[in-house]
């Protein structure tokens, strides 16, 4: 990754923030998806998306729209945790690859800033599989700084 | 649009087959955003985002992942209209542009096969705002024929 | 087309401008592309990429990368059509999709503004075959007005 | 990075093999960029785009149709570097953020196979200022196997 995203310093005060802000920054039909903070960083987030029937399709496959959501969600903390709550911002692109199928597990969703300008931050999600840590969504992002 | 889209010639018969299919195949964390199937024609179809709070952030803005599932959704009903409904397919690639804020109000959805290979099947989406019919969202996207 | 997206009201004046600035403004190395305006509107612009043995990988097929940068300088001149020439402005996204071979022949290259804000233009390109208007090439593309 | 990629194990003689398809495959117009392969290894490819004013706008910045060209035929490179010289393929889709300007300096173009299945390989290219290392340019990718 690039240079400019330090390692993550994860402390468990700030998780608990960016948990904190999960339940008041999104709407209801977000917080359905049950998204719990792992841990952060200076511009890296990573949340756990935990397997639910109630975002699955027949055969128990994770669908494409939960984890689009997740990966826009996550973004959203991972910028929190580098410029702060106080900055108002909306997502200007989300570009997401399906890479494979995920089913009947959860998802760690991890977002990093590539690059924070005056007036927009650039953004990578990696959504691995629980399990074996194998990538099975990637998405860029864009996003304004208002 | 492509010469290759034919004008939409929407029936009520298949909007309302359409409609079954949206409560048959989604997760049911996606049949909550209440899509309803407005019309559709060869490898188009338009469905109405209905507004409601579940959806909204505060200030009643309609969140950014709802209308990317929307626009997901639409797209495979679009690709069901042309191919019919025993092909099995994924979603490889979603590209979501926000162009502006959707606040208090309905929104319409429309989503068009751009072409159809043997493997790959190309699509666009447009998310207009039910008041004035001005895009509020776009997206193109990438679906495998499986 | 969004209704933000007046017809194109070509006149000879305006495109004869768009392509005196095409020499002016970009790389030599894009210029080798040979494209020539063929008509220009209000945030809208076609330009011409003639078919050439330079641009073709083996089997007379324009590459990709030809295809990509013409979108890319298509919509500076759409955007220079409806803001003026003096904005200074960079490509902050360029999206592209790659519908089905294009071999031994012109393409026309159609870029339009979907809808330009304050700081962000959102823009459409669509590449089609000269000899039949099929579409070859689909892209979408955020600019960044500085 | 995804576990899937795996560290780059670059050999002269592959990197030397590449540089010869780089001259056989590609568009006249695209070997002007005048790329080095620099190393290779499984799924993966760097090479150095040399600055040159022949791809530079005013002020010595390299145009962004260089770099999105650049990042396209490296991750070419790389999927041969994992599949072999005799798989024919395609671009399905490539997206490209511009995160800043590079002037007046070469650039390395990092490709990388993130997922490659049966017909379709996902792909993600970070492109760097080869004085500081930090990113200009990142793209992802979809290519088709024929």
């Amino acid at each position: 990754m690039s240079p400019e995203t330090p390692a993550p310093s994860s402390s468990t005060e700030s998780a608990t923030r960016l948990q904190e802000l999960l339940s008041q920054w999104f709407a209801p039909w977000v917080q359905e998806l049950g998204l719990q903070v792992q841990s952060c960083g200076d511009g890296e987030a990573t949340l756990r998306l935990p397997f639910s029937e109630h975002l699955a399709r027949i055969g128990g496959m994770v669908c494409g729209q939960a984890l689009m959501s997740a990966a826009d969600t996550a973004m959203v903390l991972a910028i929190v945790s580098r410029l702060g709550e106080h900055r108002p911002m909306t997502t200007v692109q989300l570009n997401t690859s399906f890479l494979k199928p995920l089913a009947g597990q959860d998802a760690l969703v991890t977002a990093r800033i590539v690059r924070a300008g005056k007036s927009l931050v650039f953004g990578e999600i990696d959504i691995v599989a629980a399990s074996d840590g194998k990538s099975v969504c990637r998405a860029s992002t864009t996003y304004a700084l208002l």
